[in-house]
């Protein structure tokens, strides 16, 4: 038995998100991939993901690894090509690596790096209009860095979690959060040891609401405080968000 | 009468180029914004552009200004707004200026400024790929930076000339020359007085071969004395190229 794992990169605005929909026959990353591997392996291959994208979400460094019996792509670089070369044009295996037999992607995974990207100007630019969400209102970019700051450690994060993911515990930290301007683009890298359902795009949608002055900066420390999804900002849209780097 | 000045942005995808075909029915940038514009000020508008676009070159800052005889739009944001109300997503009017009557935006442009991505990796980032140029081989960018530094200056650009397009000179000058490495990106800057018809591809496919190995970076200097389309590289294709600015 060999293990492998694969680094992937897609485009989310085609797809039900990452992982195969057991309820319906949408269309997802794990779907093309799993049937491509199945077909080079000549073995049905069942992809183990690391981290679940909502429709529409996209990836940079998504990751998934497989189990398989037989070893014919010895050179990782060739199956990196061959994968490539059957998948649709939007999802792209970036790396591939042997792992041990044990490697998990999801379990082993120690931290995640997203970004998410919003075009603020009266008009945005069509190049980034698929991975972008364009606000068209002067936001207040210094209100934001100042609001980032109170979610940087470790917190109940219960505030900033969408209804649906059932989690153990809603406690997780966030190791790093960096707001750039350039242009009149405002970036944003959060990086964490893991994030709750719409964690990132809750946290987006109150950023944004402080950049508008609905919300005060200070008032992140009580929002989070308050464990209540009401008291934070709305769920950004899927199509800004980008999983970057996985780290294990 | 009244002379506005516009700034676009566009994703050259699905246009035939900037400039309204006569021969042809096919989709311009140009047709969508004069029937836009036109339906606007409710009189025939015609653009007169500053620089026409190849099919599939994009821009983030092309400029056109056109005639008019009415001023319904005093107020340039609003004319900004509706405009981009109107046309299709991926054509967007960044800005609006009112200008002296005169101004012609074509001939007064001073300069322009051109960029060109290169993915270079085995792999190509699918949020790019609409407006990146995947090289597979990785290629030597200290070469190519060295290549580049003897196309600055005023230069016989002949042998970077597309068979198409009649100009009184073929002399150039450019004023800027910058290569820069991302990641798996090499973004190419060029700056200048005038292009000629195809230009900036030629001498960015003429950099790949270098970046190959297949041209010494100082052959470049034999390549511009030749005076030669045959001696220089092939023409880069026109999804990886962005007309990102021009001066006045």
């Amino acid at each position: 038995m060999f293990n492998t794992k694969l680094v992937l990169a897609y485009q989310g605005t085609n797809y039900c998100g990452f992982q195969i929909q057991t309820k319906s026959q949408d269309p997802t990353v794990q779907y093309h991939l799993d049937k491509v591997l199945s077909s080079l392996f000549n073995e049905e291959i069942k992809t183990i993901l690391c981290s679940r994208t909502d429709s529409g979400v996209h990836a940079n460094g998504q990751v998934v690894n497989f189990i398989h019996s037989s070893n014919k792509f010895t050179e990782q670089r060739r199956l990196v090509l061959a994968l490539n070369a059957h998948l649709p044009y939007d999802i792209r295996v970036l790396e591939s690596e042997s792992m041990y037999l044990d490697f998990h992607a999801r379990y082993h995974a120690k931290g995640k790096l997203y970004s998410y990207l919003i075009d603020n100007a009266i008009a945005n630019r069509p190049l980034t209009n698929s991975f972008s969400y364009h606000v068209h209102k002067k936001l207040d970019f210094e209100k934001m860095v100042i609001a980032s700051k109170y979610l940087i450690g470790t917190h109940d994060f219960s505030s900033f979690k969408g209804s649906q993911g059932a989690t153990k515990t809603t406690v997780r930290t966030i190791t790093r959060f960096d707001l750039t301007l350039d242009d009149q683009y405002i970036k944003i890298q959060v990086e964490g040891n893991g994030f709750l359902y719409n964690m990132v795009r809750i946290i987006v949608g109150t950023l944004i609401h402080v950049g508008m002055g609905k919300i005060s900066p200070e008032a992140i420390k009580d929002i989070i405080e308050a464990k209540d999804r009401m008291k934070a900002g709305p769920t950004a849209p899927a199509k800004g968000l980008i999983l970057e780097k996985i780290y294990y």
